[in-house]
């Protein structure tokens, strides 16, 4: 049997997702518990890794057992033994057909960037902070820039084994928290989010794009320089990222609605 | 000299407030990065304990030293030092008959509830979290019963050296956050928060009053039998206790504002 499994983690506390020898990770956490609930080992396929730090609210895996446990029966079984920044949302038998990352059509992230004159310790690991303004009309014709189909060779780090750095991205919209503070132009305290949905996303692409955008919004780097830094293919044109934890894995999208209503919306 | 400091910082990897033998807590992660930026030992006292897990938005803290360090200038050294989940706001010279927690007249306590169906990881520690719905109406009225000055004796923990368990709560407001969702009566998705002023609290006083005030929500109990709660004078009319991790140090009053601008108000 296949069983898909919908997750949510903070990501502070793990040496990202994927199992590693000797450290904590989010896939070793979950199959350790997996082989405490059913008795069995499986190995766990996620929709791809996330760094360390990186969070997730819709985070998808399978596994295949013959462990004579219903599918739907795992959710409940392994929130009782994995620790409080890790759950389960649903769990579902899934076609044999399935697979959490190859079948993935779309992923959705969303980037959190707090602004703020002072630095906040109840929000070290959960957003970016800067003491900088940002403007966020000027960021928002920007990302609009980043939309659609392109060679995206300038927007990531190498190290993945993508054979082509074509992506489409679907979606991208900054948004701007309805109480935050701004002088006029730019937002001088408060919270915005970045929400890109794409076929497909190299490594730390949007950790890359996001890090554009505050150069953007603060007025170092300016729009209209998006075509040509596309044009440059070369990194060294974008050279920022942005932290991990400011990054949220929200959605994976297989064309069909895998977890039901469990499965959320973006907004 | 007489240095008051503003401290923001998430409880979560820490043994509460207070120095305890061998223990990471927050008053002794300070005192050590004081020590690293002045070359002094010096002690801390704070406006009161917070307990382990539970956050501050606004601890304050004051010291004597006669290192030549000037005191404005204590913040940033010791945001170079501390671990990113504790940051000093401000700091400031403070009149040598100032004390933080024998000159405080009010403080202030946010506590934050998550309803949700879903029990959520990326949440874990930073607010209670409940599946069962709340008549956010009935909070409301049964929060106004709290307020005044009272015999708190039912309404706290053993445990502290107060003398007396008459406290006046000058303000106490339960506040919906505007995206929750609700299903006419009771909030069934969304944030909650219940914010306590008082001119001193009792050991636990604010996680027993919410977590009565999370019953009358569940209409598991009613604000009608908050007199006679009071009257009772005995914790066991009100054993249940709410979760530190849903608890703030929002703020403390001294009747003269301390840090000038950099002090925030709670609204």
């Amino acid at each position: 049997m296949r069983v898909a499994l919908l997750i949510e983690y903070r990501g502070t506390g793990y040496a990202g997702w994927q199992t590693q020898n000797k450290q904590k990770t989010v896939q070793q956490t979950i199959e350790d518990a997996l082989f405490a609930a059913a008795g069995k080992r499986v190995r766990l396929h996620a929709s791809g890794r996330t760094d360390a730090g990186v969070h997730a609210r819709g985070q998808v895996a399978h596994f295949d057992t013959d462990a004579e446990v219903p599918a739907t029966a795992y959710a409940a079984m392994l929130n009782h033994l994995l620790p409080p920044d890790i759950s389960v949302t649903a769990s579902i038998a899934a076609p044999p057909d399935f697979h959490a990352r190859k079948s993935a059509r779309a992923k959705t992230y969303r980037y959190l960037i707090k602004v703020s004159p002072r630095y906040h310790a109840l929000d070290w690991d959960t957003a970016c902070q800067t003491v900088y303004p940002l403007d966020a009309a000027e960021m928002k014709r920007a990302a609009e820039l980043f939309k659609g189909t392109h060679d995206f060779e300038t927007f990531h780090s190498k190290g993945s084994t993508a054979t082509t750095t074509v992506r489409t991205i679907t979606a991208i919209e900054v948004q701007v928290a309805p109480d935050a503070i701004t002088d006029g132009t730019r937002v001088t305290e408060g919270t915005l989010s970045v929400v890109v949905t794409a076929d497909g996303f190299l490594y730390n692409m949007v950790r890359v794009i996001v890090a554009q955008l505050m150069e953007i919004g603060q007025h170092r780097k300016f729009a209209r320089e998006i075509p040509t830094m596309f044009a440059a293919r070369n990194r060294a044109v974008a050279k920022e990222i942005a932290p991990a934890c400011g990054l949220y894995l929200e959605r994976v999208d297989y064309g069909f609605d895998v977890f039901d209503a469990m499965s959320r919306k973006v907004d």
